[in-house]
């Protein structure tokens, strides 16, 4: 296939992340290519080499992704055009003929483990815990005969001819993860009336309360703050840039505002598009907020300025 | 004269709003009538028999003129196009030949006293004081032999025959009053660079920090108000509007965001005009709120919306 | 009587604030002595020639009343320890026999014709008006055959062998005056659960946004304002003191840390007392500012200096 | 040595938190036990095996340390003693006789390669990198003969018998890490002046507005924030606490005070400790931020509810 219909995302096969891009309409027509890190899936999107890359950006367990997060704020400007969310259960991978009373050693991703430690506490108190580079090479791992047991999706169990012996651990209620696919800049995403707004903000050096009203540009206009993540600039402790949510599209005129009043507080703002919200949920508008309100009130003024009051 | 060419002032004749009213350039080439109180004036211009009113709207000592804030706020719409700043001191006026140690007995509108009281309790310290209808009313009765001297402007001596016996009296430093000329609503004056924008609005009801959001409106664009004066909407106890001065002109961009912003989040607002400063004091801008940093950020958006980021 | 009970009120008899006294239970015991203008009436209680005096604070038509303002601002310090809330209704008190027909002139205080020109307009459209020097004066000059009918209270028609033409007349709905009943400085009224509290509080000089900063230490600990009046320093135009009220008590310990903040904020803050609401309401607290959650943020902040957390 | 004198820390030797926990004065007279995991280190302390642990906290490259937010955020209460500022600077490390043209493969943690990215891509373009799950892991690994060099402190060489190609090298500009030394809860550290005081706070479920209401129980105070950082709750995607780290000590009395708000406007406070900025700058005090400031207006309170104003 050409790179026009070709998906990059972070692999490897088996995770998380291929659940969440086999959710997309669209999947069954790309070419899906998993790669080796965030960075080398957005890579190949800056370099024509993808259409679009799916990557984890936000775990209800573990925060933000970092990597993630890095990669959007810096280098060549990238755009997201969709999320998806992922319920995140695991299940517990072993040989066939396997019973939870041999489990002995177990495996997973490094971030599978404080999503499953209660559940292993209480029901696999004995076994040892080793980490593996992915949930998917922790099956393989155990397919090798290396570790008895891994976490790792449902999903995975087939390919590593494993079969899922407990499924449904999380032991938080409501685990999920946020994955964003990612391309090259262009119009965004239509307006749905529940989209999400994407941005990323670095504070003028010099100014203590800068933060504060940074924050004031969106609650003046009633638009709802969804996320906010500081990130280190790099360029020494207590220098941050913000990565931020908001409810609303770029083309609500309350949102055109709130960016406006960011690029002109700011040093500098990257915007990161707008797309629909996965959980379809349309804001509530404050009295006040609506893109009829604005549009009357620019009317207003212009016949202010022509002295028809 | 025709309307055109006709000015009316709060009279009578003599007092410190027609000292006000010949400081304006084009007053040689107007007919300047007195009337008799603030409505009357503005009923003028409202009317169509003059083109504009010069009024008292603020003074240093007594506070806001309330019958020119209300004028202002409620009947048909009129605009401000100037303001002027006068400096406030008495003569004590007397017939010619009266001494001090003669006045037994004074008079002058009821505003003049506290300004001239701690100067009466040093110098006159047993004369008795009693109020007329206006300074220059004061002095008419002097003349006729009513009291002994009247405090007035300096400049009503020669009109009823008396003489200044002392001048530039003042208890307060500083003290001034604001007068602005009023007309019927068209384009605003241009701006200056050093101008002043007046609104009043009117709360929404159900809303008890209403006040605080409406005031950060202003500070969200780093847009100093100079003035605050809240006025009973005639509807009970408690329920207020705001007649309030800023720094800068509506063809700001700053100021048009402000003024937007109150249309937005008020029940009501209404625009009384854009004027040059008297004191040509210009604005310092922070950083941000020039409108070469409005037309960067539209610009901004602009691509943002392009995907042209 | 003794200076002890002995209540000074702004006269003459028969006006509006000799009937707004003459509601205070008390009344009926205190040697009730009318004065000429409220510095007089609050120099009374200055020099301990009165225990207290009664003047009016605001109207619902007119706004502040700013002799009253601006004495309870400057001078020697005096506290308000009660309010009374008066609806204003106008009674046409003419001489026994007069019909409306017969009425060609008529008079009353200043303050009164704005409340009453509309009705003025639809029943008396040929009367002319003049003003007197205080309602209760008007009726006078109506008893001496000077004017045909004057606007008075109903209450002031026996005083001066009147009678009431017509009554209730009130051009807008609800309006009502506030008096406030003022002593020297002493305890606080004790709270009753309805109450409120004023203050006057300056600017410092170089700071612009420093109002919104002041209205946010009422709005951080969820205290609202009732009023808001700013008033000339005398220092010159520009330079303010503002008078508010807010709901609560100097007790309630979330009007002590706004009133604790305001004195750390601002230039300078009297206050001017805490007393019972006229109108009885209970302020609806926001969470986290009742007594108890102040106390237990204290009693955990103390467990924190020890280390207990 | 006793519990009481034994420091555990982030292991294994030879990186840099053993760097910067020999930093301490009383490092040379306590047993430091590396720990293999963050939350391990911490857990000792739990438990009454260790007096302290030194932990990273937040990396001026790579951002917050996940494990110790959410470890000091949960769980037993700790608090936060000291911290320790250390630059980062990695050593080359190869086995002696290696020159630059001999390295084909080179090791190091994960968090050290986006560190040294652009200096091996001019100074080593070709060699292959592998990650070792630690610094002084990738040191064995060399010693070993696995990787012909490793990245790591050099303060590592002598331990693993190898030798610094090249030192101090860092692709960022004062590049460090922070780390902070955690105890039991017991009485924070004295007052230095130069302090700093960090807290986690959990908003208020059914509030969107409530994260600027919190930054301002900071601004209004004039108490500046040195760190946000959000982390999620465990509870879904967009539920958040946050951690912050602000100017100032507990016992300064415009910071109990922002305590003492955040504690009555949030779900839930946790005090993290106050200790000596490890910079040892001292806050520019905004004007009414003192302790004096503080007690004088406590004290007018005092006066204002005895009436003595």
């Amino acid at each position: 296939m050409s790179p026009a219909s070709r998906y990059t995302y972070l692999g490897p096969e088996g995770t998380f992340t291929e659940a969440a891009i086999r959710t997309l309409p669209e999947a069954a027509t790309r070419e899906l290519v998993p790669m080796v890190s965030v960075p080398a899936a957005l890579d190949a999107v800056r370099n024509g080499e993808a259409a679009a890359a799916l990557v984890p950006i936000e775990n209800s367990v573990e925060g933000g992704v970092t990597a993630t997060l890095d990669e959007l704020s810096g280098g060549r400007p990238l755009m997201i055009y969709r999320e998806v969310l992922l319920p995140i259960a695991f299940a517990l991978l072993v040989r066939p003929g396997t019973t939870l009373d041999d489990v002995k050693t177990v495996t997973g991703h490094p971030v599978a483990q404080p999503q499953v430690r209660r559940w292993m506490g209480e029901n696999l108190p004995e076994a040892a815990w080793e980490s593996a580079a992915s949930n998917a090479d922790g099956a393989r791992l155990v397919q090798e005969g290396r570790y008895d047991a891994a976490f790792a999706g449902e999903f995975a169990a087939a390919t590593y001819g494993l079969e899922p012996l407990v499924t449904d651990i999380h032991d938080a209620e409501n685990a999920e993860t946020r994955f964003v696919l990612v391309g090259r800049p262009a119009r965004p995403a239509a307006p749905t009336g529940a989209d999400k707004t994407s941005v990323v903000f670095w504070l003028r050096e010099d100014h203590p309360g800068a933060l504060l009203e940074l924050l004031q540009e969106y609650s003046a206009r009633g638009v709802n703050m969804m996320r906010i993540e500081s990130r280190p600039t790099g360029e020494g402790i207590g220098r941050y840039c913000f990565s931020v949510d908001c409810e609303g599209h770029v083309s609500d005129r309350r949102v055109g505002e709130v960016l406006m009043g960011l690029k002109r507080a700011c040093d500098r703002v990257r915007y990161l598009g707008s797309y629909p919200r996965a959980d379809e949920v349309r804001p509530e508008l404050r009295h006040g907020t609506t893109d009829e309100e604005f549009v009357e009130a620019a009317d207003w003024l212009t016949r202010c300025l022509d002295g028809r009051v």
